[in-house]
């Protein structure tokens, strides 16, 4: 797939002057930030965006890697044929009126169409697909979303609209969660999650993949590829039609079986995959996942300012099959009203230096997994330094370093600072505490961890 | 307690000319809004803030009806001494240095001063009490928190700085939380939880009691107070300790009995209590139940822009006991591509005008409980004027509405603009199911119900 992700030349057939049509949209989003050669095609504009226009794809100039196509549905299959015929390999179909809305006729002419010519197709009826790493948005999104490790593939075009608004919004509680790869797989006549995984368990600019998965036509491949990728990297999977009223509502949607919930997400676990409820638990376990070592025992540390904030995450981290051992170290690096069992409480006046004592005396990597750092707005207390301070120790501990900066106003910067640099933040110890039992739960699948208590680890997630 | 959260005169012991001390922060913070008289009390100052001082308490004019004491521990049982001769009836102790730093017997020593002159004592070692109906902000907090109908008591500062951190700035992820009184009572040497709860069964300022919990004294009082208020509104509490792990660090922080975790919470449920696992879903819950009529019955009718939002919303409504019985109604009203079974989706390409047409057509009072309105960002959303007409159906719905406006920066008016209608906003389909849980748990315990099936409401929340 290396030139649907990284064409030199792409070509938008249904390149439309109008501000609104999706014809223009797709022309708008390539000509921003794509690094190569973008042609729109229109039989009946010279230029367009400041683009010299070509009457049809076969008049573009070679070589065409990538078509994305966004015509009325009927005469897709003819833009195909033209595709085939002049060697382009990759069509993303972004036009409806296929089977969703049941034409299956249609679709099935343009899949026959697509093999014919070996050209391989990705939707009909898709938002399109946006590589970060060479600014190829070819979607009618509004926006880009930013770019860092995550590939996130969803059979929802709406859903990902949302994904995309939520995340390009640069606002502190969404900040840290980037994207490598975004395609929307649309009716998936041809391509199709297992094509996807199989490519992105090779891609080195992804370190975690996010699918929300509402039914696959063939669930053998499906599950094959989903193993072999999970062997390389973690995949999260959301799958829309976990119970009995989403699976008919998926049968609603798609027509696609959704398979009985329950027996689907046991097999999802099976061959290796991550499940999640919802976006909020699958984006904060893969931003976690994508910036940190995995944890290699299940036992945490949590330090805080605010006993009650440490009583929370002890909490949170106990149902979620941690353990919070109690360090070794000397105690008389923290005033004596500190509490240094686990949660270490470095007391409500600790300024930034108090939290650097306590990780460097307590945070024994021998002895913990992950460590979590809790910190909420004191009058002594200092967002930024404290969290530089972090920044710092997390570079030399090998496991996951967790930030629970609470509140927003007075802790906003603090929060920057620390996913600038790369330490995954979460406005609470439970999302944490949930982020990290799934990172934990992959470790511990994959066999890469120190030790672990016989019941340990991620209890509440296995189903 | 009229006189504590609604004082004709407040004293401040302590007031300090420097910035940064907390006896500076809680003068500003009372002379910012507060509607009634603020005096300082400073032996070696004429006039801090513009206001005239007084060298000792008894020297200020009467009546004083609350002294916030925020002078050095040893000293603060003869301020209360000073109090009960001038006939002040509350003292909030802001000063810390008591029980919770071993001095167990100056508490002793400061609650028996109380009691012989009969002054009530919120504290000591707290933030402090607010009111924002008449602007009296007794705290040390850095902000004050938004009005309306939820009251929060707290046994953690240092949560409670974080909380009206987070509620106070405005951010779109926390519009619609705002609070009557807010109350941190510290080490509740004299005043409790049960003083609090009778006190705000009452007030018809307070729609919703949100606690947070880490030990209590007199458990059986606690827990008949707790009876008495949720007689009259929810009472959500997030009890700290509610594992092993958790109680441990209870018992090191506040050196309170936490009780068995599971016991505890069993218990509270048992008192008419709601239990939460976090500050997100605590809020959340608050936030529905202070703006909505609570639900008459389990079935819910989705009606959603996007397939996939559906399908989460159905999920995550079954996954709480929820029924999504297919809407009465004629399906010829929406396009033939569009679904009128529950839920009901009118498409990616709906504008406002189309939701209006499937809520007066299938939202039937009669069939349905409550109602989820999804909107995503497509081509043709209209996200505030969507929320215009979901306001407008609100005002004649007999139950709960719910918007769910997934997405940050196109929809974030929209949000606003429901918020600021009483229509309470959610994040995803999850939260908002997860808070309608809770809802309709109080509402059947109640009794208030039209109906339910057998199994039905709430199933994962009864414990």
């Amino acid at each position: 797939m290396k030139k649907l992700f990284y064409p030199r030349r792409v070509a938008v057939v249904g390149a439309s002057r109008h501000p609104g049509k999706v014809g223009h949209g797709i022309l708008k989003n390539l000509v921003r930030d794509f690094e190569g050669d973008v042609v729109p095609i229109n039989p009946k504009a010279d230029e367009i965006l400041g683009l010299k226009c070509y009457p049809s794809l076969s008049d573009a100039p070679d070589p065409v890697d990538l078509a994305v196509v966004a015509v009325p549905a009927p005469i897709v299959p003819s833009i195909v044929e033209e595709a085939g015929e002049k060697g382009v390999p990759y069509c993303i179909v972004i036009s409806a009126g296929f089977s969703e809305a049941g034409n299956e006729d249609l679709e099935k002419e343009l899949v026959e169409t697509a093999r014919k010519h070996g050209v391989r197709i990705v939707g009909p009826n898709c938002l399109g697909v946006i590589n970060t790493e060479n600014g190829l948005n070819a979607s009618f999104a509004a926006e880009s979303p930013p770019g860092d490790g995550i590939a996130f593939i969803t059979q929802s075009g709406a859903l990902a609209t949302s994904v995309i608004d939520w995340f390009s919004s640069g606002d502190v509680g969404t900040v840290g969660v980037g994207f490598s790869k975004f395609v929307s797989i649309g009716n998936a006549a041809d391509l199709d999650f297992p094509d996807f995984l199989d490519y992105l368990a090779g891609d080195d600019k992804t370190d975690v993949v996010v699918l929300y998965v509402e039914g696959v036509k063939d669930g053998e491949a499906f599950l094959e590829s989903l193993e072999r990728c999970t062997d390389e990297k973690p995949v999260i999977v959301l799958k829309g039609g976990r119970t009995e009223a989403g699976a008919e509502a998926v049968g609603t949607h798609t027509g696609s079986m959704a398979g009985s919930g329950p027996v689907y997400e046991g097999l999802i676990r099976q061959y290796g995959g991550i499940t999640v409820e919802g976006f909020e638990e699958a984006f904060d376990a893969a931003k976690l996942m994508s910036k940190s070592e995995p944890p290699r025992s299940n036992r945490v540390l949590v330090v805080t300012n605010a006993g009650g904030g440490g009583i929370l995450a002890a909490d949170a981290l106990y149902s979620h099959g941690f353990e919070l051992p109690e360090p070794e170290g000397d105690p008389s690096v923290l005033p004596p009203e500190a509490s240094t069992k686990n949660p270490v409480d470095v007391l409500g006046d600790a300024d930034a230096e108090r939290y650097r004592i306590a990780l460097e005396e307590f945070a024994d990597p021998d002895l913990y997994g992950a460590v979590m750092v809790i910190l909420t707005p004191q009058s002594m207390t200092e967002p930024v330094k404290t969290a530089k301070i972090v920044l710092e120790f997390a570079e030399d501990f090998p496991g996951p370093v967790l930030g629970v900066w609470m509140g927003r106003h007075s802790v906003e910067l603090g929060i920057r600072t620390l996913e600038d640099g790369g330490v995954p933040t979460f406005p609470s110890p439970e999302r944490a505490a949930r982020a990290l039992a799934h990172a934990w739960d992959y470790a511990r699948r994959k066999g890469d961890v120190l030790g672990e208590t016989p019941d340990g680890g991620g209890a509440r997630d296995q189903g």
